[in-house]
């Protein structure tokens, strides 16, 4: 090959879609702006000012006046893995709550490290129920670690923290929540809920890019990365090295993506300028409205409407109907994507996500129009223009 | 804390800085428009065709046909855990070749994953002493890897691979390659040197923002990876998973961080463009104009002109002068960053970076210029004009 000859790409522009999957979702055209800001050093004077401001602003958003906060340099999986890696030390007892894809990924993660890993299998679609947690600890005599998601992307379910963390420190362990699909599109209260550890993404309701994943580390997580026995094996994700250059010291540790922490300093303004209760009610209507026009359209989502996340919503395949195909036309004649299932769930159902940027009425008409359009010729009869309107009724009476 | 109640901030727009550190280096423009492009998803099929082509873009700046190329969502760090953790299982042994603060680094990453790590350590600011491998690799029974680190930006070493690549394969062990500091800049031959597996990043000479680390893993090295006794440490820098969702399989691993993905496109087509040979040259040419100058101004470089490399040259702090004040003054007073020394040659040098989008003569002359101006006012009388004198003349004579 020779490597100077590059014939000059014909490939098209990025299209314009309107991200309607698990994410990454639309991003604000502010924080794009923000994107493509010339660079600064990791180390320059203001871009330290610029990290505390990105600091202070996660601390509002993750409501907490505690916690160190700050962005891993890696998307929400590195949040993941930097929690179970630092946390964690091999022979350590975890109890997972396991309700779906997500959390089986934390099993993989953590046995990988070589904890102790006690994973509760309860059933996906469905709140993880807190007894099985309750008899768990009791068998143990030392848990360091108790872990839950907030908001199961695979599922679509809303799992309350307050009980399970109430458990985790009734047994004096620490609580690690995966946050990453409701952080700005719904109440996450680090103090409050007394969690230890949290981790999010950027791409879902923060409306950035993929690319960072924002932590709050506890006082009492801080204390327990510092002393452990031996050094995490993640280098890269070690949280008390990255903690030292995001904290006072700023010590060098690795080349940070500056881009990227412009971006997430844009997102967070914008969260907060919103306000995170219009921003929470925002997520809700919406929400609202497209269940209203799944159902105008006879089309059932997996979890019922109190147990169910706002950001995203997982509805049945109806029976005949090709995955591939409506998800393909819904790219190729309408610009939409919407998600596929996951593990379990995997040919199924759909997923619609409904978060930060893309959370807007004008997508969830655009969906169910889309949906009105494509579902007939793949030999799915509707109602021609019930979901529609269905969705506006529930949309002018919010 | 109210949560809701946000100051909008005052804080400056990102200053415009020409960065002449260790990296980031400034950014294309093009690339950074590429940074701002809309969203989309990371398993839309238009998305595909635009990794299929990095993929293509990065064999051809790699010089291989037979590597796996794609980036890990990190930066040039994550490239180097990656490696690690994934070809080395608890036990195995690793011969590592250490002249500098990079080195180091990796010798901490390998002992977190429990290898059986042997750190040949050489004089810092020469190359490293093939001798030493050949020796060391005599005593032991199996070696599964010996790594090198091709630019070592501590200290501006130039370090030959094909002595150190032979003496691995001679011993039938994997050949692991830092290239972060160089490619782009220097040639870094995979096939024609048999590297099993090499790292770079995005902010050095590859003209992009911070927060990718493009890989080349050989067959071997795949193989390797793929048929492990122990899952590695890492899930998210794992490069069998990484390698699958780069791959045909597109089996979902992460959410990619798709803009810096679409920014590394644009950057591998514009050094493509420019031409592998004609961008080397380019960055020769002007380390030698900054030689010429430094010359001029009775500065010395750390490394003889032989042994370093053109993408960043160490130079020792003139007797008297204080570090931070002459780096902050040129900062404060010219927008330009000079990087600091790491490790046993922290306060001792500068280092000055001319890589990528920032290896440009005005920025040579600027930089030479500046210190004029500075030194002087520092308690260190240089020859006013000199040293862009003889910049200029190198350069008009290249």
């Amino acid at each position: 090959m020779a490597p100077d000859a590059l014939p000059v790409s014909q490939m098209p522009a990025v299209p314009p879609r309107i991200l309607l999957g698990p994410g990454p979702s639309n991003a604000n055209p502010r924080v794009l702006q923000a994107m493509s800001s010339s660079m600064i050093g990791y180390l320059d004077p203001d871009f330290m000012l610029i990290m505390n401001e990105v600091s202070e602003l996660l601390r509002r958003v993750y409501q907490t006046d505690e916690s160190l906060t700050f962005a891993l340099s890696g998307t929400g999986s590195s949040g993941m893995e930097a929690g179970l890696s630092s946390l964690l030390e091999p022979g350590d007892t975890v109890v997972m709550c396991i309700y779906g894809f997500f959390c089986e990924r934390m099993v993989d993660m953590a046995t990988r490290v070589g904890a102790n890993v006690v994973p509760l299998r309860a059933e996906w679609g469905k709140p993880f129920p807190e007894d099985l947690l309750e008899e768990e600890l009791g068998k143990h005599a030392k848990v360091k670690l108790v872990t839950a998601i907030h908001a199961e992307t695979s599922t679509g379910v809303r799992q309350p923290l307050e009980g399970i963390s109430a458990l985790a420190k009734a047994h004096d362990a620490l609580f690690m929540v995966d946050a990453v699909t409701s952080l700005g599109g719904n109440e996450v209260a680090v103090d409050d809920w007394d969690i230890d550890y949290c981790y999010s993404a950027t791409q879902k309701c923060l409306g950035c890019p993929p690319g960072l994943s924002p932590v709050a580390v506890s006082p009492r997580a801080h204390d327990t990365v510092k002393s452990r026995d031996s050094k995490p094996v993640s280098w890269y994700l070690d949280l008390a090295l990255n903690a030292n250059y995001w904290g006072f010291d700023r010590v060098y540790h690795h080349t940070a993506p500056v881009s990227m922490i412009l971006a997430l300093r844009e997102g967070l303004r914008i969260v907060l300028e919103e306000g995170l209760e219009s921003r929470f009610e925002r997520h809700r209507r919406n929400a609202d409205a497209l269940r209203a026009g799944l159902d105008a359209l006879g089309m059932e989502a997996v979890v019922p409407r109190e147990h169910a996340l706002d950001q995203i919503t997982p509805l049945w395949i109806p029976e005949g109907v090709d995955d591939d195909t409506v998800r393909g036309m819904l790219l190729r004649e309408h610009n939409i994507e919407m998600g596929k299932g996951l593990g379990a769930l995997a040919g199924r159902v759909w997923r619609v996500g409904l978060m930060g940027e893309s959370s807007r009425a004008e997508y969830v008409l655009g969906l169910l129009s889309a949906l009105e359009d494509i579902l007939p010729r793949v030999g799915y009869e509707v109602p021609q223009g019930a979901g529609v309107g269905a969705a506006s009724k529930s949309l002018s009476t919010a």
